[in-house]
């Protein structure tokens, strides 16, 4: 019975101890491992570089929800990754101890004690240096794992945010915390280093001029999606790395940054997006960075068709994950 | 009881007693207005500056039906909009009253009678200077359309078309009336300015070579979806500038001029189309032409998924909502 | 343009000054009045006997959310509603005047403000003697529906209640308000009549067999889904009858007391539940009883397709409006 | 290359020469014979005894369009169609020639040029004695169809019409030949058997009273939806039989007359019909009845999911056809 | 770190021992435990009652692929079960040791290898008395089901088998293990008793009358679906019981059984079905028969819809482990 | 009844008698010819200079399956195509005669045979000089059409393969013929030429480094998904034109080549892909390289969504077929 999922004997296994995926030529990939990209579990390793941790949170949308099924949708879209990646010539789970550490419980009742778990939880995962790879969940989580960072890292954090929006608004129907406000709580208690931190993708209608002008204040310089149309992906990475040099960052993406096209399945989307090549380029540009964590947002499954938006959120998580492997 | 959604209450008003959007701030966004991006209906306000309307009628398709669902559709893919358009730096809803003015009653059943309903309700409609924003039903609308702007501007109206197709067919099984032939009956009623009309996004297979040169007997110029391809968006707007300038143009979409990936929602998909970024950064570049009026047609909802093709076209609109408000 | 939607010429109007729906011989179906089976808005009329009302609010969902788009879903999915109701004999848009009010604005972040908006709004809404209609909207709005039916009829009411589930639970991650609790809530505030309660449809495993013994301290007695299989829709009826009589009756149809089959579009779905066949012809059954308000929850649209759940959902409010007709 | 689909060489013959199905056991089902149950077209057989004929045709309709792909969707979901009924112990294919004729070119722009499109070349098809099957299309095809039956059976016809509408309305927007009206034009043109014809399945709202007065004066009775839940089969299929005793029969099917659960794919869904069961059963029992042609209509594919619906309309053509086989 | 997915500190354990599901008051249900009705994996328990097994493996199919996916959609569907079963007054995880297995991992391009596997595994795992209930796949694993059945047994097994197809057939193509011949190949294999097995829900169409005289000759009598129409359920289960009793039974069920709006998501599915109500009412009535091990297949989730499917299949998993529950 | 579809009187024929579409200007598109384009089966020619087979065999595939149905979904999504091709200034169905050859029944139960069939099949079929092209289908396909190649034109061949995926693995589960294989074979088995092969569209993870270094000794060398990012368009046609000179071409096109946005209907979907624009845009630089053959592989319909998969295909197949008259 070693062929049942749970079996160590499936797994890919380096000289070095590291616990890789479940090996694809042995056990078909539709076999259920349940894991992101078919590697261990937790308990199925000594010790971990790089913790997959699933927020299942919706509560903070303030349109279509369904953000609380994204990280099992996230993981079912993965089971196709391979492990080797020749974009950047890295082998993101043999070089280093990449586990899912499965979901997070969170109350979906009350967002501020859900805000309270979350950052609970992932600064007392981080106590050991590992670093967060986060499938949301709505964009609500971001402001939590900021908090976590600042602690783990004892300085504010750079924060690259890809996105539609902005994400640095005040309130909705009186609510300080929701997924349209992450940044700006995050700016207003010093999580973030104002200098370097950075939206792209922005597109599409805001409230009013004064989004801009807070969003500055707040910290943030914006690549907008239109410069990909006019400038194209080179440029962008340049202004980017610029940008972002120095120090940790933190890399939060929400899946609407791609056009409903690329990414039907989330919840407020605008036309006029990335593809997901475009975002894939970018990412793997994040190279020697020093990337410190990152979450993948805002995935809703009941609209996506096929996996599209599933797979583009695996690979993104897969992209980032090299970067963590390129830089070690 | 005046959360509820006919409240005028719930509307951002300026001081210039222009009627906007209902407030997302304090009614949610999926709570009912019903309206286009959530704006006044015509008995909420005094008078209107742009007329939005919607012509659910599609007896004229040839292949996939359904767009007499398009209006409903479209609408219900226009709540996330937002009151300032970054993009051009203009408040469409604040400066100029948009309404919507709900459907027109046109007979499914007799395309000639549905052609004269459209030409005498749309002429009426316009007669205190009011531009019309049509959400279609499918392309036939296109020549009532036209025949309205002829009466109402005096003189023959430059047509922008986008589509991937010429719509200047002869007939079908008889018929002179249907969505492929509007722009060859225009161009024979003396509609349509034949030095200044231009198709954008034409592809895919004609009938025969002689399409070309009917068409361009018909008084349209091509630029095809291959020329953004080849030569960036940034030439092509240009070529677009010089052709429309110099008089009233009317934009008509076919948002079948989006790639099947960007519009899956339409009856006579091609493959090998525009994004939906390369249609709005497009738009966006009529700011300082003429546009008298438009129309987003063939958005067929049966064949969408998750709107994707609901807000592309939603955007279309706001896009040009926003050129009619940057001209005043 | 006395076609485009809002104007009342459009509408079927009796000689007693009623006005009912728009005339579908005139006017096609798909033509946009936004309104549920193409009825009046409030400020379209004097007066309404019959207040339908949407709640867009799913945030005390335990599983799948989305019924936040119900009411919109409802509306779309009511189109072919016609004026008759030959099973009943009545006409219920002709002897009542039935407005739709819109939908409430509700705080999706805040579920103690939103039950107390509710129960507020309804309250207000039923002082001068019309019946609700709510169309939800997730199942937690019984409860300030049942505070608001308690006050306006200064008794405790019974409860007629179609559900795959009792929904008399205590709390869910400590949180006492929730899709899962209303009635018990209810029972606890002593707005409901101990004697006269009775779920219809209950199906499924539960959570203990204490589940049972508390439902039943709390007021209800149950008809199982099985009961239907065994014994057959007359009998079931005359258990309904003699349990209900004698008193004012809330009726609240979670639509999953449907089968997946007939409502897939729904959160918390179990196999095995009623046909829409047998859930209509029980609901005629009603007429003679005193109804006195009425909901119908947890439709969430972006798992429906088709609009099977919403047809099933709008026609489940036909019944109960003719219900009310026939009683008056 | 004999197994590509032309090839005769895969079809099942009898001693007696019919030609049968595309073997299963040697072609697989899914390979593309395009007709029918993978019977042969009628350039492959000598002479026909039943003539299965696609008519395209939906420019009726009054709410969803679609049905001109019903044909091509019907034919897909055939091909699972095997050659012996056990229910009814006959093999359709076997003792009589059934063929499939393919599709009826007919123009969707002109509904009168449409009608006698197909009424001339059913007629014409009917003179050497076979019997029509046809696949809609929309129901405005049923008028023809009468027309054609009227002129080659020389008396009138009883009508057996399986819907949840009546279908006997006089006009809509004042067009006389739509897919509501069929049956009142027949009837008023003398082509239907007036103490003979029933409709089956009848249910959801009407216009009026008179709706009810004016269907019984144009020929019909009726047996209700509801009848099934409260007299059973049994009891319907006796009622059927004794009103349709006597003489020539035309069976109608819409396919609305089953619950939108068990066909989603339709253009005027109507909660609370029919399970497949129940009407697969009833057509069972069509046997010895003098059936003389038959429709299955309205299955409109761009809302089929999985192909419930069409899957429904080929076991209800199969049934049809052997009650064909067991009357020969 | 203790909510994530693998603690087994969330778990319901009963004073005996036995590790129960995740508890659903504190871990939300969207949640990823990743197994079925989030139970425990294998490795977090000491012992099994029973093993819940996927073998994702469709290779036998003939028609539809894709049931390679089942274990993991019916997993998916599987997380709103909860601990008390009312319709038989029994805890199906609280009085017997119910574990996952994960997958099976077995070659897609060699069935009889495949074969081969599923009967070592199988018989291995049974070993020490656990019993199998088996996630499917395609219906070819039951004949390797049989073959470990028969070992561990000791003797033939008594076959109950829910479906629309005999399933007796012999060779495909010349193919003799597929997915329409296993119990052909059980009962020449002696695997089967042949006075006592049965299948229930068989209808539609065969090849030929010599299909049910083979049927029989091979051990096996029938239930129709018809007769579920004609006779009613408890007639059915009489019948049923009488077949069955006097020693071991396998319950293999083909989701098929299942009307198409029951069960969109399979493979060759036949209208005029079983509702799921009276599927899971007759499992139920297996209390008190000797069962030994079950097998719930050819669930093809990329033609389900919402779940539907994959509910139904989790709910009849459930009945059976009540069945084996009330048994013990 | 000339009307029905397999009239040859529909057809537009050319002066020198090539055979071409059924005219849409008197058959609409949806009418059935079942056939691709609309063009005749071979029964309705006299002889083929182009043969359209589909092959219906997925048994191949590692992940999701279903390209078994890929044949009737391009044939079903193929109705649209005109003509003639302004692009290229061709008319590919007028200047040589393409016909349907429909599908060839191949063994879903053992890949050899299915091989062995396969190429039998295509050598047979083109031993008069007619060119293949092949509607799959798994890519297991493309060896024995190489097989088939090699024979027919006595010397390798130059494979130009497009995909997200090398394709030149070894073995899964030991099997040696599988769809990640085919190339690997190919090439160990002499039919592809060494210098002359070149993958296009290339990205996402692979297995290890070493994945390269066999591709490139297996004979190809490749250009990356991420060099359209890059490079644009024109570089690559150039590259590629280089590459392929010298001697017969075989065309494959894996749809998977294309973005997920751009082909959600597929087996292995790799997010980052190309757009159904630079893959037609590419495909017409092939005009006087010396094509012989072209496979469209990998359409797996039910995941497909409106056709925007089987539309690419169908466009895919409109080039190649244009490329090869514009050859002649």
């Amino acid at each position: 019975m070693d062929q049942s999922y749970s079996a160590t004997a499936g797994f890919i296994t380096t000289d070095g101890g590291v616990v890789g995926q479940v090996d694809a030529a042995r056990v078909p990939r539709y076999t259920e491992p349940g894991t992101f990209a078919r590697l261990p579990r937790f308990d199925q390793v000594d010790a971990a570089d790089v913790n997959i941790l699933g927020i299942p949170f919706d509560t903070g949308v303030s349109y279509r929800p369904g953000a609380r099924f994204g990280p099992a949708h996230i993981r079912a879209s993965s089971k196709l990754l391979r492990p080797y990646n020749p974009a950047m010539d890295v082998s993101p789970f043999a070089t280093q101890q990449v586990v899912d550490r499965g979901d997070l419980a969170v109350n979906p009742f009350d967002i501020e004690e859900a805000i309270s778990t979350i950052d609970t939880s992932v600064t007392a995962l981080g106590e050991d240096g590992a670093s967060p790879l986060i499938l949301g969940g709505d964009h609500t989580i971001a402001l939590p794992m900021l908090r976590a960072m600042r602690k783990l890292h004892g300085q504010p954090i750079a924060v690259l945010h890809f996105d539609a929006h902005l994400d640095t608004w005040d309130t909705y129907f009186g609510a300080p915390y929701t997924h349209g406000t992450p940044f700006r709580r995050a700016s207003e208690e010093g999580l973030i280093d104002l200098e370097r931190s950075l939206h792209i993708g922005i597109r599409g209608p805001l409230y009013s001029r004064h989004d801009l002008e807070d969003d500055s204040r707040l910290g943030f310089s914006i690549i907008r999606t239109d410069d990909y149309e006019v400038d194209g992906t080179r440029s962008i990475i340049e202004r980017m790395r610029r940008r972002l040099a120095g120090g940790p960052v933190y890399v939060s993406v929400d899946i609407d940054v791609l056009d409903p096209a690329h990414a039907p399945g989330t919840g407020t989307p605008e036309a006029g997006g990335l593809t997901s090549r475009e975002l894939l380029h970018t990412l793997r540009a994040l190279a020697g960075l020093q990337v410190v964590g990152a979450d993948i947002v805002e995935v809703s499954p009941s609209y996506d068709h096929a996996e599209i938006t599933g797979i583009a959120a695996a690979h993104v998580a897969y992209e980032l994950l090299s970067v963590l492997a390129a830089n070690r």
